[in-house]
């Protein structure tokens, strides 16, 4: 039977639908999504709670002339599924296929690219101010969930945009979480307009009171009016957003069609800043989601489920072996605490939670407060730990800098998710964070080879007095003994984990691994091949980096991460410091370009980061003919 | 005369002092602030603003046992005065002397090191929170101006302490200005408070109506009783704070010692968060400073106000032509807009504002927000141009890699101040800029040696489509000429600005003088030396430097930024990719640490970025004995 959703190529498509065809049709946008999802992998509560509001929103907006911008973005399949990208669908997430997030390269209905919370209220101000300038006449909505609103720069553009009083509507849809269950004051506000019947049954009080004025007395009467008046404009429910500038509406429905479209209406006609509370249940319309959001928001692809049981998939994750050594660490140090903002699920902390749920602080999505707090704890004498995403620590870099760096204070930074992540794509790798880390003075760095040496290393960070950072990345470990204790590591001394003469490979994190596979092949090839792993970026081994140069004479540094400023111009610079000139260098990791989605392995494949790729570039550094060769492997 | 301030050597010397002594005393430090600041330089406006509430706090708590902690910082003069560093105060913001920020290295009185805005409340939490782990007892109080509120993770981290419920206590320092007037909702919000009446007045109505209930009769007293409970909490003024879970003072003569004294000590015998409103005048007692608060937020010292007509003091500031430039072409294109965040003074955009007062976006201090609204704006049609400190860029990494440099937008940055800033310190010295952009992909990077070719590469980043940011020094330019209308540069196209056979110095910025001029006095020792004006950062020419680099066979790079990841490092780079080895490269720059303030002349000096150093290099590298050639200098 052909579908509704079939008929759909643009939201044009959706106008002459009638309400309870928009209610079919919202039923097989939510099975389309739960099917594709259960393949490809995805996020799955977020956008099962907003099917009804993207058909609202498209059906009242005229897109792409109208804007319409989705916070974070992991809520936007269903706005894909009616902007022309239904037959794609099926290769959401996939290499090549439609990106998991919005994206301006890819529709002119994704009005602004997202995936880090807490931008559509600034991009959708930039929008409108651009529009009345220009002298057009279009309208702009972001759509952003409650937990994005705890992110500082929401605030600050809810602030800019509520003094200049531009016509623009921000949806707020508040399912009563985040990615983890809300935290801060400003969730606990959001409940109380949804539950409160406080403020309704006053306004019916003061009606009925008012009513019985005459009774008081002609000389109360002045008085009782003013106090009307005053006691009105107070029991709005949203007193915050007034305060801000904009017109609340809401708590409304988020799953009534017909009532969304009406308010939305209202709200673009009003030519102001609006804010429309909206109330929605993630993972509406799919049982195991609705009574679990929070572990389904988001889904791993099938494949991966169950798969081969192979040694790296019962692997643990590196998520995982890092909150289980904090646990471990935690257990003899009682001033260690942990910091999360918004990720407790995903950096593992749910894990130290459990065992110490006094010890574990989530600060709801506000990565910038995460860091400075975390100095302010260390200040007053506990040892924090960050854990936060190599993506997200971007948010917090000047904080980095000035809060922890500069004041050379003791704390510990779990960066998860260092290097390619896969499915997420560009907004989600983790690829810049040895750079922007290396350059700033005090930072300790360092990057595990396996989930064994993050047990060595972030005992190894918690030693140290001051701030030092343990990279590692997105995943399964590679499957090594994790019985020994965590054991302290030499300070800025990098291990030799394979000898060789011919040829010097440099290795960061897992690309250990990828060198040592290399290595084996060159021996094939005649060549014998050392490989360092360099354990420390910061402070980095002068002396194991030129006693390989100077004995070898050719270095290959591979890493996970921009070659820009990264490891690899690291090692050129203590080569140049130095003075040592006749050693050829070849530099293998991330171009200057942004990496797509994809599968880790296919995406390192792109990057030339596989061990196929090193050979060759071996080859050709000692003057074999890399391509013939090359082309055996 | 012995004063009263020459007896206090801590704030227990303080303790004793009657209310009038008090009195006295703030006038004392008004006196000795003035005296100094006109001498050394440095902030006026927000130190005479807060000297009341200095000592209040200093007689109500018991530092440094209690935590006090300055939000940006700039207003701690009178707090160094009173613990322990009056005698030393004379040296403020000199090299070697007191720092102008609060230092946690320069007093155990200084309990938390500021100087970027909105960190205090965080920094204060994290202190809270550690005293009540480990079952310690003491306050914890932040001072905080309300245009620092505007910035995001003062939010955060409002909406986490709220939640909290931990006793801490933020006072907010309420002049009605940041460093300019303050912008947005917050501030309107904030004024209301101060001004408006008719949420005392409503309160005193309720209160007369409620006692002539009797008269409504029986059926009503349960209605009205209600309503008086949801009435009286809904008008308390700060209802703002309320919402976000802090107990609201306020606001409060921040000028009157013994209600300050009274309040402060209320507060924090509540345990809980606490805000208190105070009210204070910038500039305080200083008529100059009261009559232009804004003006004399910050003074030059005084050696460099009306000095010597040398030609460098007379040219025109980077910043001026900077906001000149923009002015000449945003005559030509009414699509270019000017963003700041609450700079407008300090970046030069007061002059575009004053001739396009509709085409400038003072977005407060808010540095995320201000990039991804320059993202919306480009998206909407418009051609924005963000003007901005190179230090203060570090809040909005995250922004400028996710929101503008993925997306390819066309959004121009005027990255100010970058290299060292002098008196300033180490909060505002841009040395980390060159690496953490240049490796962001699709980034367009370049430097100004002088003021004429700021002009240009204000011009190419303009026409250039995608994001662009020009990097230039604070202060005044070297006084070439301006006559020229500004041109376009060739992308990624490097200058030879002298022909030289023995050695190529590649310089970037204003170190290309410097360059020139150890250029020009190794010819005295038979040196020909060949020097490059690098221009583009980003893309990089690499074929100028391959030439260069073949035809000397030794480079020095020189940059007034950090050496690791820096331009030297993407030199490297360059001649590594290429294959390129039998080359000397020695990079000058700023090594591995945070440097101090003092003056830009004295601290070139100290990183080694002067003429002088760049010879003794030179010299090393072509063989020459340099320390002893060096001596002669």
């Amino acid at each position: 039977m052909a579908t509704l959703l079939d008929r759909i190529n643009s939201p044009r498509d959706l106008k002459g639908l009638s309400a309870s065809q928009l209610e079919r049709l919202a039923e097989e946008i939510r099975s389309r999504i739960v099917e594709t999802v259960s393949v490809t992998g995805g996020h799955l509560g977020p956008n099962l709670g907003v099917v009804e509001l993207t058909l609202a929103l498209h059906t009242v907006l005229d897109t792409p002339r109208d804007k319409l911008i989705w916070d974070v973005g992991h809520q936007a399949y269903p706005h894909k599924l009616v902007t022309g990208r239904r037959e794609r669908f099926h290769t959401l997430r996939q290499f090549g296929g439609i990106s998991g997030f919005p994206r301006i390269a890819e529709s002119p209905y994704d009005a602004f690219g997202t995936a880090h919370a807490g931008t559509s209220i600034s991009a959708a101000l930039g929008y409108a101010l651009a529009r009345d300038r220009l002298g057009e006449d279009y309208a702009v909505v972001a759509v952003m969930g409650d937990g994005a609103f705890t992110a500082g720069m929401a605030m600050e553009a809810l602030n800019h945009a509520g003094d200049l009083g531009v016509a623009l509507v921000v949806v707020l849809n508040d399912n009563e979480m985040s990615i983890a269950p809300n935290v801060g004051a400003f969730s606990e506000y959001l409940t109380r307009l949804r539950t409160d019947r406080t403020i309704h049954r006053a306004r019916r009080d003061l009606e009925a009171i008012m009513r019985r004025i005459p009774a008081i007395g002609p000389s109360m009467v002045k008085a009782a009016e003013r106090l009307t008046d005053t006691v009105r404009q107070l029991l709005v429910p949203g007193a915050l957003f007034e305060e801000l500038g904009f017109s609340y509406y809401g708590p409304i429905d988020g799953h009534n069609i017909s009532l969304l479209q009406r308010v939305l209406r209202e709200a673009i006609a009003r030519r102001r800043p609006v804010v429309i509370h909206v109330s929605t249940e993630k993972g509406r319309g799919y049982k195991p989601a609705e009574s679990d959001p929070w572990r389904l928001h988001a889904m791993r692809p099938a494949a991966k489920v169950g798969g081969a049981a192979d040694k790296a998939a019962t692997a643990p994750s590196y998520s995982h072996v890092f909150a289980d050594t904090l646990i471990e660490l935690a257990k003899e140090d009682p001033r260690i605490v942990a910091i999360t903002a918004a990720m407790p699920d995903g950096t593992g902390l749910d894990r130290f939670q459990k065992v110490f749920p006094d010890r574990m602080l989530d600060v709801g999505i506000a990565e910038q407060h995460a860091v400075t707090l975390a100095g302010g704890l260390s200040l007053g004498g506990l040892k924090p730990v960050v854990a936060i995403y190599s993506t997200f620590l971007q948010r917090a870099y000047d904080q980095v800098i000035h809060d922890i760096c500069l004041q050379n204070l003791d704390v510990t930074f779990g960066v998860d998710r260092g290097g390619l992540v896969g499915d997420d794509g560009p907004t989600h790798h983790g690829v810049f964070d040895m750079a922007y880390l290396r350059t700033v003075p005090n930072a300790v760095l360092m990057a595990a080879k396996d989930e064994a040496e993050l047990r060595d290393m972030v005992k190894t960070a918690l030693d140290y007095p001051g701030p030092a950072f343990v990279r590692y990345p997105r995943g399964q470990g590679v499957g090594v003994s994790l019985d020994r204790p965590p054991q302290g590591l030499p300070l800025g001394k990098a291990e030799l984990v394979r000898e060789g003469a011919d040829i010097g490979i440099i290795a960061v994190g897992p690309m250990v691994y990828t060198a040592l596979e290399a290595a084996e092949r060159l021996t094939g090839h005649g060549i014998d091949a050392a490989v360092l792993n360099l354990r420390f970026i910061k402070p980095i081994d002068v002396e194991a980096i030129v006693e390989l140069a100077l004995a070898t004479r050719r270095i290959i540094t591979i890493e996970e991460g921009a070659l820009a400023g990264g490891v690899g111009s690291a090692v050129l610079e203590v080569l140049a410091d130095r003075g040592i000139t006749d050693v050829r260098v070849t530099r293998l990791g991330i171009g200057d370009e942004f990496i797509e989605h994809g599968s880790v392995s296919k995406l390192r494949e792109l990057c030339g980061l596989t061990a196929s790729h090193l050979v060759d570039a071996a080859l050709t550094l000692t003057g074999n003919t890399a391509q013939n060769l090359a082309l055996g492997e």
